[in-house]
């Protein structure tokens, strides 16, 4: 039994955001177009131990693997790997423990990549609600797809915000404490199970949601859903526990409101409305990183 | 990253039958009483390659690992292996390439000791129908366990009985290919999705299901559950698609009418009624085994 373990300095090495982000869009526009093979995530949850543990699973048809994923967070702390398994039969093919990095990254593809094409080409400043991991990726790799003037910046903790700041300054951004001002596209990067501030939403034109993944939480206010055209990286899983669904179970939009992310990102259609995309995070995305990083490994 | 992997060859020294027994039979007393964490299972289809894969997770409250295993089947070839993540703190601590071979154990480890619990101790003579992997190791476990003076073997390929009759008999049983004619104890072991014939349990005491693992498989005549005491591994998922479901949707019995596996074997009370017990694979017992066998390797 050979089962090829790859660490993380391995992954790094693979995983450019060029590789994640067409692997990500491509396994997107698969999922919109019901190309791929998502069951319903596994959860366990350790109570004692302030842990939960999700286990997706996923397959882009056609492709060579198909991968279960472990990812945890106890306390403060995040972990997890991939297992990829050859699509013809069933053989194991390879452990990719990346301590849940890639899982950031393609999560910040999938954010960078809607954000990017549902947001106005001239639009050069963001703000970000959130100063964890996903706050930093968001910015950094949007700013792959398009220049960034200014990025503005709220968070509960204002040691959090500063830290953030100083990183994306570190980047060469003009980074300011100041995301309740509001910006043109905001990305919302947060745990929060109340909605934030509407101010920080009045001068969006575009609305990138990345944190609310679960029941319970919900970031986006549901009065910001009025009038705007909505994408969905899955729809089930949105309606059920995406801000999208929250905005539902409001009034505020239909069920059948939204389009697909991938579809939008196949299309790329003008459009004038006011725009949110809500991600929660579909396992497909995992199956085609993995598929591409191991393509480049194995 | 450290990620010890063990193949089947280290696997096979440490999982003895005394192992798998007692790790099988306290986890499923812990599902019996409520301390266990078992998702929902996952299931992705490979129609073009004839496959699908299962993904089971697991956890017996208290115990050191959970784990998630993956077991696929493609045409023929079963294959699969599990992963073990320390419960305290979501760390990957091990993977078991045991090529589906624990859950092979722990399947016939669970059944020998319900069949053993259920069926009269003077019983020393059995019918098993189906002649693949369980049917082999159903008999060779329940040996382990109880004296057995012979075996009547039933399938449909006369080729498989033939060899499974040489199988037992080369293990030293009286093995004969008239397992219709019935038994005190019978052991049902195939893939059936229609049910096999009743003549099959017309003398039968005890049944244990086995094959009957996802929808639209069936092996038990719904009759045969008529007045019978019945042992359920997990309530919700023999409902769902164990042959107690199909009994109870045939309306021969209630569907509160089982009793857990677990209970069983805890308080082994006598009974005199028929008896039935109906397994579907509890994740549960997969995390014991797994956690058995690596406080054993690591």
């Amino acid at each position: 039994m050979k089962l090829p373990i790859f660490g993380l300095d391995e992954i790094s090495q693979v995983a450019k955001p060029a590789v994640v982000f067409e692997a990500v869009r491509s396994a997107l526009i698969a999922h919109a177009e019901g190309r791929t093979s998502v069951p319903a995530p596994m959860v366990l949850d350790f109570p004692e131990y302030a842990g939960d543990t999700h286990v997706k699973a996923g397959h882009v048809a056609g492709t060579p693997y198909f991968v279960v994923k472990v990812a945890s967070s106890f306390g403060s702390v995040n972990n997890g790997l991939m297992l990829a398994m050859d699509a013809t039969n069933g053989q194991p093919a390879a452990v990719l423990a990346d301590q849940g990095k890639l899982t950031a990254w393609r999560t910040a593809a999938a954010g960078a990549l809607i954000t990017d094409a549902m947001t106005p080409v001239e639009v050069d400043e963001v703000a970000v609600l959130g100063t964890g991991e996903q706050a930093l990726l968001q910015v950094l790799w949007l700013r792959e797809l398009r220049p960034l003037r200014r990025v503005k910046v709220w968070g509960r903790r204002p040691e959090a915000v500063d830290r953030l700041c100083q990183q994306l300054q570190a980047a060469g951004l003009q980074a300011t404490p100041d995301g309740l001002t509001g910006a043109p596209c905001v990305i919302t990067t947060t745990a929060a199970r109340e909605p934030l501030p509407l101010e920080a939403f009045r001068n969006a034109v575009h609305i990138t949601g990345i944190g609310t993944d679960m029941p319970g939480k919900g970031e986006l206010p549901p009065e910001v859903f009025a009038g705007a055209l909505v994408a969905t990286d899955d729809h089930a899983q949105c309606l059920h526990h995406g801000d999208f669904g929250n905005a539902v179970r409001a009034g505020v939009v239909g069920e059948e409101a939204d389009a697909p992310v991938g579809a939008v990102l196949r299309d790329r259609a003008p459009h004038d409305a006011k725009s949110i995309a809500d991600l929660t995070g579909v396992g497909a995305t995992d199956a085609a990183v993995a598929a591409a990083v191991l393509g480049q490994l194995l």
